[in-house]
């Protein structure tokens, strides 16, 4: 059983047996929104948490090394989202991705943010008008460095 | 000259003037994401306001009612962005995506984070292994609701 | 059984049995459309609805937490749909898409429609020279607000 | 001057001037979505329509033949919309278009709704919880008929 | 069995048997084009014709009412179609589609060749250089027209 | 003036001039459908027909040999037409497409219909449930050949 | 057993028993390409050859109606071929595929090469600087020809 | 002028004066194809051969040294050409593109025919059922080899 | 079992056997980079070696002849990769690609770095600011020649 | 003139003016790749070293606060380079690309390989059997790390 089919028989394993996302990550002690991105096969799982998320979800053993590796990341099935829920996140990036770019040059210089060392994370937060999503990408800036190992 | 020319006029003139970002976004008193995503061509612009971002950037007068249009949105110039500053979004979405989802759901129940009653914020922190971009996006949950007017 | 595998056993389990999208809507007693529209994959069935269809399909009950689940929408095969009953509302988007945005931005100001606090009603009306197939789309109008979470 | 040109200088001309898309309906006693959409390139203007146009909106007499040829149709700037007040109807076919098909084959028979013989209606109605979007796509039905022109 | 694993079986099943396309059209008395459309899970097939079909090419009977559902149509495995005698006919509408148009327009008006209202045909013709393939395709022309249910 | 944009000064200066492409045939005494795909950029147009045409349509005379150079053919804006009177013949082709395949192999064996020995008709017939379009592609069938020079 | 299954089972079982094309080719008496092309799926097998391949690879006899149809062409996995050996094809189109045009053009007039009335031949040829493929394309040219089956 | 609207110069230039490929490739002494292809903007042309093309097709001097640079290679509008002369050698890579990858293999073992060492011949040959496009790609075959510097 | 299966196999018993790249590598005495390469799928593995590595993994060994095959190459699973360990390679043309053929053009001439006579290393390399992965691409250069067999 | 045009005037007058890229290079003392990158609009270059620039190719002074500007990188004029020289570094990913994840991984961690804090260097290194191009990428690893500004 590959990665992709292991994340699909995780998926179904916990809608099967009502497990929460939160259930799950609080068993390992990792961050919520990391260990959801890692069932759902965009995240190596080390052995002993693997053990216990396959223990949890009524898996094979065999699926712990599976788990461990690092995995093909990319999770959407379409270069573009169909979803709605994460097409919202592509349309932000369509109407505020220049900006951000203009921003983090303005605000740090040249460079990016990481998606590498790098946090996410989701709250709901309350508001007169309605609860609010409210998701931080949290990225260390990378300057851009020319920078050669025989430098060193 | 159309709103996108207008766009690049705007680009180069803001270059050419050695004015920033923020100084334009407190000229007009409006949140700096939001004003940057503006003169880029993604957002309408109050005829008041544009007639003080056009005479900061010497552009011609015609432009205010062209600025001050809804604009056609979707600024990336294709569906999976080149730039690394900006891709590392995109891949934030490959990777969390998925996660991203699920957590909205479990949390909020189906539905979507709303991309138009919502708002960008990108800040600079501190940290002690360097200095993190803080991006966070903040948009009204809207629960998946069958309404039709005819029930008003 | 994943959901996609679930949609096509409901399509064929459909068929076989005789059964109308009307019959299996009046069984849980919600609207045509968003009916259809659930079995067909689009929609969270609730478990107490889904498991009334599981037992009209002769599916098995393991189906129903699969149901419940919001899924992964987007139901077209591909980006530009091929099938003419389907394709005939891509292309009215082609030729109206954009006076339909230039009169939602006339008459309600700059924002959306929105597809989530929406329903969708489909009519067969008699006219002199033939039937007419009327689908009325019908969202809450969302107007871009710049809101925050730290505004509440 | 090509129909596309053309349609940009009609859309720069209407701002200039300040003119409504309901002026432009009502001068020339036309529905208003398909005022919109003519003007916006989608639709043949009959000449003493298009000399009516051509004359509020500023633009050479030498348009009007142009305007008044058919035009090649297809208004959206890419396969899949990116602006949101667009892409929200695009999501709509995403999500319901599967069950828009299979009930215009349940009530209706094999066959589809007519996009030629159609008419598109766009309404505000309001709402306890907000206004409405109310759009009404109408379209004859043409059911599949296996026709030759032999047979006549 | 899906319509599309049902298409597959009826391919094989076809030349295991060796029958013609002119021989299962013969055999429910339908037109050739038609019914290898139909066979090629492009058309409905009426319940008793689908019983006779079922029969002569030894499928299960499960097949007849998945024949009779309209089928999610559009045959082309790709876009642009990789097959050279299929592609022929996609190579005369990058030549001639352009004027097909213009000539549509021409003789009858704004408006389109119907492909539902429509048939098709193929003929063997002799030539003193060759025998030549003839294709007729025969659609009722639909005028654009602005028809409303409510106009009735 | 490159061939292109040879073909759309064409375009306007039919329209401007108000000549039918029926009056543009007739004036080089070249089938309608060939004479309209020629001035839309699709064939050579032998010099002394290019001539006429130049002369009738206003054109500079330096137009003559770019006519007249066998063009870079294929005259879709995009892979998938958008217009809806050239999307029905491509739709046309994604479900009889590989009826009109197999019927080719079962009646003339393994090969292909020319189109480039090949001519197109197009028709107004009239019936009694309207007028019909008639479009004919009439190819030589070129069945597949292993054939090389050296067997000459 | 489709086609498709069918190519992959002979791809595997000429591994298995260490046949070479050249001695399959053999076997059956036909050109090396072609019956290469023809056991990769591009060509129908007529019975009598197939039953010797079929024989010779420890096939089922079924598959021998299977390979003697016209199959559905096109061997490229994705329209941009990835393999180098197949790539460096394409690259070689890329460059000189508008020369060939061209020449084409000049010393035969308007029309194509053939990929029908066609045959394809490789060699290997010595040379001072290392041995050389030599591929050899040769097919009928075709003039454009505006022919009807009428005139004949 | 960049070396593209330079190529459109060129097919312009040559048109108008009505010089042959043959003509300017006999002026400059080199192969028919490959000057060709370096007129059409796909080979560096040496500043001496250029001087000559130049001054033949009436270009400015200027263009002298761009003609001599290498250029950005790849000449097809699409990655699927649609021109049908270029499509046929596309069209035969993918009917028999596998095959001359599996034979190079087994005559030469693992490896490509080069595209860079290399050259293209195009002949007229007569054959009695009518003349022949003959088109040679001669390539040196390049094995696979790991070869580092190193080991120099 | 065809290639790509193999592939997969070969990915999962790895992992399960707890073996690394560099074992697999050193027990067939081949570079690291090419083992791990045609362990993925994108070399042919003499039989002597595979008969090695399909030991160690506990394959079956009618594997080895399909290793031994030269395969269809190209490994990624999308034209520009999801995965952001491979994507930086990619978005490292994106932003050097145009420079480094500059550079190969300027310091070497018309022509390419061979991608067959081509090896490719992978290095850790201290550094004060952190280690690094250094990626050596040491490839022949191929001037572009015009040769030809018939020179030979 | 914006950045694209700028590096299309570059282009150019480096050409006419017969420089080098080295020479450009050495005239502001910065790396050759990178120089050559930044004047290929890939990156921003300081305004004292864009002086330098301009004056050498005889630009505009106004081009320095543009070049100055970080740009929207992305340099390939098509998703998949057509370029042979370009689209060897393609391939060697599309045959490498999973090897170097894999060996990465295995000898890092879980990570990237920078393309930010990163160098490129390319070298002419001699061989018995022939120069080559030695390429190297020379990138910081980055571990993936779930860090937050919260926790600094």
């Amino acid at each position: 059983m590959n990665r992709h089919e292991l994340t699909e028989q995780i998926v179904l394993a916990r809608l099967a047996r009502g497990l929460s996302w939160q259930q799950l990550a609080d068993a390992v002690g990792r961050p919520l929104v990391w260990t959801t991105s890692a069932l759902l096969g965009q995240q190596p799982v080390p052995a002993e948490l693997g053990a216990v998320l396959v223990e949890m979800l009524g898996l094979d053993a065999s699926a712990v090394p599976v788990l461990a590796a690092p995995p093909m990341r990319g999770g959407l099935p379409s270069a573009v989202p169909t979803d709605p829920t994460i097409y919202r996140f592509y349309e932000a990036l369509q109407v505020y991705g220049g900006a951000l770019k203009e921003l983090i040059h303005e605000q740090f210089g040249d460079g990016i943010m990481s998606a590498i060392n790098f946090s996410v994370d989701l709250h709901k937060k309350p508001h007169p008008s309605g609860d609010r999503v409210v998701v931080t990408f949290d990225g260390k800036f990378l300057p851009y460095q020319w920078v050669s190992a025989e430098d060193g």
